[in-house]
């Protein structure tokens, strides 16, 4: 076990946990989070402290954290802020290694709240404990069954970790990811980062085997330079997706006074995160699709595409799409035609897009797919209406139990295409991105699909430029860590040249 | 009534249908379509024109045109393209005034196409009939249950009107409206726009009493003069939405082999749009977004607005979003902030946006919701986080109709919260947008929500950025239409003076 592993594991992987400020009182934070703590099926012991009760929701309650058996591993702390200070120095008496303070009115409020928390950080430091918060709304370890958090959502356990400067963004992120069909292998609300900045958790999690991605939304840094040369090596064993507020006058403004954060110049945020790779998204909807995207997908190793859709719309929207992220919509080269032409309906346009033209055999959809998986100037596919996978056949219309297995049909269906496409991609080492609606009428198909879609490990996105900035993303990530074009793997791709991107970014004048 | 509404009556109101080229054959448009409008429950008669059937799903079949009885309103085209210029020929010898030609083969596949197109305009033209089409997938009428259109998909009346070149982007936007909880009160797939372009339906909408709003998607103007003319007389009764693909050169290249649509220069474009009061939107989440807040809010007389939210972190992100679009997030008045000091918690942070910080009183959020409105000085309100205007309660964790029963409750509260934020956004004449998540564990509780809350009128987005987009193009409209601040209107806000932008635009060096 490393060193950073060893460290952060009575944090997120503790044998034992104590919940000082545990209350009976409904309503209460020590008590929604106790009811979390329990209801996540934490396999250690909990140790309640209260020195007001014997006995929180069916367990002993401790008069002090002295009387608490043994040395638990982690301590979460709900106690008014003056107490934490003292509260941190018993846990470090009684050998606690690690503590979560959800508790507010720090930094954040003025600078008699930044003289308790430098307190209660030193105090923490010196005796060797670590820190998460305070301000902050907790934090969440599927695979270890812990949930010491105020969001009554439960996570499968998954491969993408979400660390939040905002507890309130982080569970807008989670949510996002579970709608997709993913799980979570970590959650942190970092708050004011007194002790653990958010670049301790990404040393962690680069090193963390349960999670593939990190996804992050940060208001600033507490430590500029620390964070560019942790953020670095992290990089180059995961992609980190951030979304960073602040940007604008009135966003710093509002996130001093949300978390304390020095939001800084946006061009010098820039700056850092281009020179650490982290790939910056623009909201809390493209940083969840950009990061499921790196599950499951190989990384294209160029920016030509090909697009494949089965709607002539969608395929004008994700020409624009691509283009305006600097991937080239590839021109065809004259035997891939030919080989579509050996099945495609007489009418098609003989161009990328490739439009399959409302033509229902889903059969052309994957001669098509493998066509332009094979011709080695494409670098990935954007897969637009995976519906055509299927044979289109209209729902009943009357009885909910026919029309509901005829869903269910089409979810297995749906399920066995991405599974599909998704090898198809191993095979070639190509990513192949889905962005699809369903033309059954009903409206809650997306999640189910999504469900299905996930479980897979592929994601399906709802539109052509979400596919298109996934795409892009993953270029991105592959080209900071210098995979270029695989002109030495003869077996799939003949060596080729790139061609270069013909200002495709600039709009037509 | 007017002669516009007149000449579309036959097209979107029609007393009788003739469907040429109606099929038996399942998987074929001629059948797949009149299925469509026999489910859904168009009250006149239906006459099938098939001269290889007498009877097809029940319904007579007659084997020309002529052998039709009467003159009925409506052609619905479904034959192969070179038997098109006949069809239209002998229906305008039967007196029919209005087709739709949803076969494809037309301009968009070069010269020959294009000529067999001028020759059924030209005939159309001659017999006074207009056309939607060709290459299309057709219109949907739901106020005269009128459903002659590829998706199956029946969606109730209301009062968004959408106008698309792409049949399947089309769609995918009425999926989003349902999706929002609104209702269509036109649905036009325009296609070629071989006679009738898409000026012309705005005409028609813009005096239609359905629609209160249009939505489209455009890859490229038919004749940029006569748009321009017929827009600006639209946008003065209607606001425009619209998404125009074909920016990029790859998209121009897309748009030309899907619609035959010259997609002409980018900065063109936005110029004519400008002139013309069209709102433009980038992708199909925005415009619908932007589209469906037009049915029921005020319009703000500003720009200056009050973020309201229940959670810091959603507050950094709108202040962001706000700023880009050119909104002043307002430094609160003396007086406002007293106001507010008399009831918030004693940790509130007195600025905007103002944060609720945790404190679960639902009563804090209409006080601090009714003080905003009535400060002079904002324009209109973004609300984050209806969820506080309910008493938070977990759910139940194990029984599923518990869970069914407290998930009801808690819809009925949304609906309420709804109801009630419109009011005093009427009352005020300032608009409350909504943005929200739903802190309960039930992933399928947003579509719920969309729901409950279209049903009012109001539309709950899902992230800040969203609602500040909104609240821009509100804004943006207002401008356009030359409402500026009410100075006039003491009755409910002083006169005052508009601030400047203070430059909130620029990001922070």
């Amino acid at each position: 076990m490393s060193d950073v592993i060893k460290r952060f594991q009575p944090l997120f992987h503790p044998n034992s946990v104590a919940f000082i400020g545990a209350s009976n009182k409904p309503g209460k934070w020590g008590s929604i989070i106790l009811s979390n703590l329990i209801n996540s099926g934490f396999k250690g012991p909990i140790y309640l402290v209260n020195p007001g009760e014997t006995e929180i929701k069916g367990l002993k309650s401790y008069s002090g954290i002295a009387q608490v058996p043994g040395a638990p591993d982690l301590a979460v702390i709900v106690v008014p802020p003056p107490s934490v200070p003292r509260v941190i120095e018993e846990c470090v008496a009684k050998g606690i290694r690690a503590g979560v303070v959800i508790t507010a009115g720090f930094a954040e409020v003025g600078d008699e709240g930044e003289l308790l928390q430098r307190k209660l950080v030193n105090r923490a430091r010196a005796g060797g404990m670590i820190l998460a918060g305070p301000n902050c709304n907790g934090i969440i370890c599927p695979p270890a069954s812990l949930h010491v958090a105020m969001p009554p959502v439960f996570p499968p356990a998954g491969q993408v970790a979400i660390v939040s400067q905002s507890g309130n963004v982080g569970t807008s992120i989670m949510r996002r990811v579970l709608k997709k069909g993913f799980g979570i292998s970590c959650f942190v609300s970092s708050g004011n980062e007194a002790d653990l900045h958010c670049e301790d958790y990404f040393r962690y999690l680069a090193e963390d085997p349960q999670t593939k991605v990190i996804l992050s939304y940060i208001e600033g840094f507490r430590d500029g330079t620390r964070f560019l040369e942790i953020a670095k090596e992290a990089t180059k064993k995961k992609p980190i997706i951030m979304l960073k507020a602040g940007s604008t006058s009135a966003g710093a403004k509002a996130a001093m006074s949300h978390t304390a954060a020095l939001a800084g110049s946006d061009s010098a945020f820039d700056g850092v995160r281009r020179q650490s790779g982290i790939i910056r998204a623009k909201n809390i909807d493209d940083l969840t699709n950009i990061g499921v995207g790196f599950i499951r997908q190989p990384l294209p190793r160029g920016r030509s595409v090909g697009v494949l859709t089965a709607g002539g719309g969608w395929g004008v929207l994700a020409a624009d799409a691509c283009a305006e992220a600097s991937l080239e919509v590839l021109t065809l080269p004259e035997e891939t035609i030919a080989e579509l032409d050996a099945f495609m309906p007489a009418w098609w346009t003989r161009s990328n897009p490739v439009d399959l033209v409302a033509d229902l055999r889903p059969d052309n959809l994957w001669k098509a797919l493998d066509c332009l998986l094979r011709c080695g100037e494409i670098h990935g596919i954007i897969l637009l209406g995976v519906m055509f996978a299927l044979r289109f056949r209209p729902l009943p219309s009357d009885n909910p139990q026919e029309i509901e297995k005829a869903l269910q049909e089409i979810l297995r269906g749906i399920g066995d295409a991405f599974q599909k496409l998704l090898s198809m991609a191993d095979q070639h080492q190509k990513p192949v991105i889905v962005a699809s609606e369903f033309p059954v009428d009903a409206l809650n198909i997306e999640s189910r699909v999504s469900g299905v879609a996930g479980k897979t490990g592929g994601a399906c996105y709802l539109k052509p430029e979400d596919a298109a900035l996934v795409m892009a993303s993953l270029a991105d990530y592959a080209e900071y860590l210098g995979l270029g074009d695989r002109e030495n793997d003869s077996s799939l791709n003949p060596p080729k040249k790139l061609k270069p991107l013909s200002g495709s970014k600039q709009p037509i004048e």
